[in-house]
């Protein structure tokens, strides 16, 4: 027992930055773990600036993406992160591809209520996401930008040069738009499970042509963890991006060196999404070594308070 | 307030049958509500009843199935609820077509404890999944059935098709078995994130080939779904399976007149995962007339319940 | 890695008992827990059988109850546990001796709905909780019961006396009157924070007397204990009840030998509602020997399965 | 569907004030309940500042603080907010006055962990709260404060008025000091269930003499409740402290017309620690008109945060 918790002290007009601070420095509980998280994401970036000093990508910035992260008002830090540099490889789902799409076609999700009659919302054409409204006819927008761009795709792919492909006829401020410009690679193992999915089986049923291999991107992914010296990741909301990270994590030489979880997921019940971090050692996706936490909470809560503490 | 809470009695030696027939008459809490799983169950078993003398397949039950299943033993109610018919389609994670096959290559899984030295654990060549411990070494099995049957596969296929033709080389107590016998639709949209993924990627890298399309099996949930009059719904642990089937559910005629859901994902982040089954209804996946029960409780308790509830 | 895990096994009609003992088997996640609970009930009422063979009293149950378990549904199980001797020392919540006695007094709960207009249910004078209904007239019938019996009391007591003097004066199938008649003794720190308590402010308010000390009972708690060689804890949704035991355990020669926590409440945040059992051994409420299970799952639905596995 | 998602932007350096508006702009999950809590808080203290001008006390803001806060690093806030005039009325659980009295006298809470032998750290005289440890020869330092105050203590007194007599005599920043000092009327109904509970009964043991009425300090709190025309509730943690508080808002003529809730504990097992500030208007606890905030979010992380962007 050497370090005291150094009770919190709150000022007026402090920033961001200085709470994360007074977290860190308390470090128990769940402000330690955000404090933590903070700690371990300026050690990314430091990394990050050797690479420059380098030449060579030791660290690179895995981020696993799950949850309503666009629906929930995230998209703005998620494109900040992209366009910033920060990520250097990018695992998400295809619902937030789709909800990001969707925005960047002129689209809005408008703020909600959880405790309405969804009937009449379904009569109204709307859908809901927790208390995240969404019109309904957002997806006549999205069959009229896949079926304009249908054609021109390349007739046969893997799922990250899919998504490139989309991101390359995809409005600017768009998440796939971001991800082909700055050449990010950008995974997204269970695409046909969402609306971007359902679009392009659309046009599969009119007898157009499309095949995208589930398997060939996976040897992309695995070289990216393999040239990693020191990988570093990020996971936010579990699902198959934290997996799919992971699992390139364990058959790589180098486990992460660098971790940060954030979830509401529970650890009991044992699956992969609510596990801690500390169980990688075991499986070794994680270096026993490795600086990391672990942080129990609302995805739209910690992350932007973790991103407006270590933005430059 | 018509119907009261009737006090739950609890009888020496009483069956589980009974203990849910007891929770369905107290009606409210967590209780009520797997009280109420077994009454929505009973209702498809039914209606599945129904099927059979009409010949119509008009109630069809589609499982969704997230989480540590296997590791957390229960892969013999899987098995059971498949091989009795219970199950039409069935929607699943690679991790648990995975931890399935190792068993029945002759591997075990383990009880083992949250609460320990991971890089102890490592060292041992052990993998953790919370309190389940399995040996490092089934990746070795799994690389010599994977070898033996690679070169047997057809060439191109969709990830149904695929999971069919292993499970027809796969040992006979296993998932994927028991799909191919008893031509049970099985989908696994994220197969690539999972040790079958690995295995197979394996192989690729080896030089030899196999296409497997990632959105092609799309157009055979969705006209399982079309063709059902009144389709049922079983989510377990979220994620890809239950969005899966859910936006099969979007775009069929009938959405959903029956849901159960068992998960201890939280409502308010707003992901799929924990979002409520009356969510479904302002998007079409659930009936407005749907009769459903929302089990928030950990599946390895909650689900040996209510099968052992509804089991004939 | 010796015990490995039994993949549970589901039996049409088979007995609560049977499912525990499959769960126990199995060993892991929530299932686990419940299997362990039930072993560690078991253990316990063998002690207890020791007692009655050898006259002392070496193992008694401390059973701590929290949550809205009346309105739950769980009436009956307490009186059962209470009734049947399973429970020596009793803690509980000033809102369950309430709304058992409310039920005691004729009146109940019932099945209601957590997605309602609660302003609408206030108009109709129903008071919710969570989706169980109770009609708020129920506080006339506290009052005519409290007006009657009031004049009766001692004019000064601590609490434990005091909960007793109105179990003697009570419904017989209330709680208060059965640990009044088989002298169980009964603690209840924060009984002011309850409808018994605004009873009791009530008659105060009218300028009776009556003079109820807040720390003498402390010694009785204490010296049950003290005198327990062997104590046996069972925490059910953590709150007071649970820690009035904790610290009576902490400063008593021995610490608890068996425990049981059923709980939803999360470890993270560190407060004692969901702290794990297993960090009572620090601080010397839990013998490091202990036999314990720390289940996390809604009570209603594991107390009834633990109840009707052990059940004689 | 008027007000969209506005999505969050982060920019560098900003203030934790700035961060809540982009919350509250965004306006959904999480983030917005933090950003819905905030503009509360400021509607809460307008109103207080309003109070000043007219001379009536209109809006008395009712604090109920349960959890682990003093170990988790949340002293100096609370300090602040009753030192600052912004708690007109604090409920609290004896363990946080217990923690916040050791850290008075010289003593303090130390960065542990959680994943530890809890059998080594009884051995070294550790106390673990989660992840926080506290050196057991705290209870010494108890004990000889209350050995050398005890006698001067009026031998007759409620509750409230125990905790002003041992404020007047306990260290200056303490708690109990604070609301002595500022009179800010302090309630703890299960004193006895703590250290400071532990400490009386220990005198009580020696043979001194104390009585402490539980139910005469409810006069105290339901007057506060009664005059005021516009309470304001603001409820961390859950617990006794936001259910006493309930209760007297539930039996005076004004319902609260603000309230904060901050808790991670669910709402599905029915119990009033995770119970929604919604079903409080039912019971006639909370206006149905009123302003209100549900925040399900560690409240070590979301205390600070919201305090920060409210201060002024």
């Amino acid at each position: 027992m050497k370090n005291k918790v150094n009770q919190m002290k709150i000022e007026k007009d402090m920033t961001v930055k200085q709470l994360a601070k007074a977290m860190s420095d308390s470090g128990v509980m769940g402000a330690g773990r955000i404090g933590k998280a903070v700690e371990v994401f300026e050690k990314i970036l430091e990394e990050k600036q050797k690479n420059k000093k380098t030449g060579k990508e030791d660290c690179k910035l895995f981020f696993g993406l799950a949850g309503a992260m666009v629906p929930g008002g995230m998209k703005e830090i998620i494109h900040d992160m992209l366009i910033s540099g920060t990520i250097d490889v990018f695992v998400t789902t295809g619902a937030n591809l789709t909800h990001d799409l969707i925005e960047g076609l002129g689209y809005n999700h408008f703020k909600g209520n959880a405790d309405v009659d969804d009937a009449e919302l379904n009569k109204k054409g709307i859908d809901r996401i927790y208390d995240s409204f969404m019109p309904n006819n957002v997806y006549e927008g999205l069959e009229g930008f896949f079926e304009k761009i249908f054609d021109e795709l390349p007739k046969e792919m893997n799922i990250r040069e899919l998504l490139w492909e989309i991101g390359k006829r995809a409005p600017k401020n768009t998440i796939l738009h971001i991800c082909y410009e700055k050449q990010i690679p950008i995974f997204c193992p269970a695409i046909s499970d969402s609306g971007i999915g359902l679009m392009i089986w659309g046009n599969l049923e009119k007898g157009k042509k499309l095949k995208v291999d589930v398997f060939d991107d996976l040897k992309e992914i695995s070289r990216l963890a393999w040239d990693a010296k020191k990988p570093a990741v990020l996971y936010v909301g579990g699902g198959v991006p934290k997996n799919y990270i992971q699992q390139a994590m364990q058959f790589s030489p180098n486990a992460a060196a660098f971790g940060i979880q954030i979830t509401t997921d529970r650890v009991e019940p044992g699956g992969s999404s609510g596990a801690e971090l500390r169980e990688g050692i075991s499986w070794g996706k994680l270096n026993k070594n490795a600086l990391f936490a672990d942080v129990r909470c609302d995805a739209t809560i910690a992350l932007p308070l973790i991103w407006a503490s270590v933005k430059k």
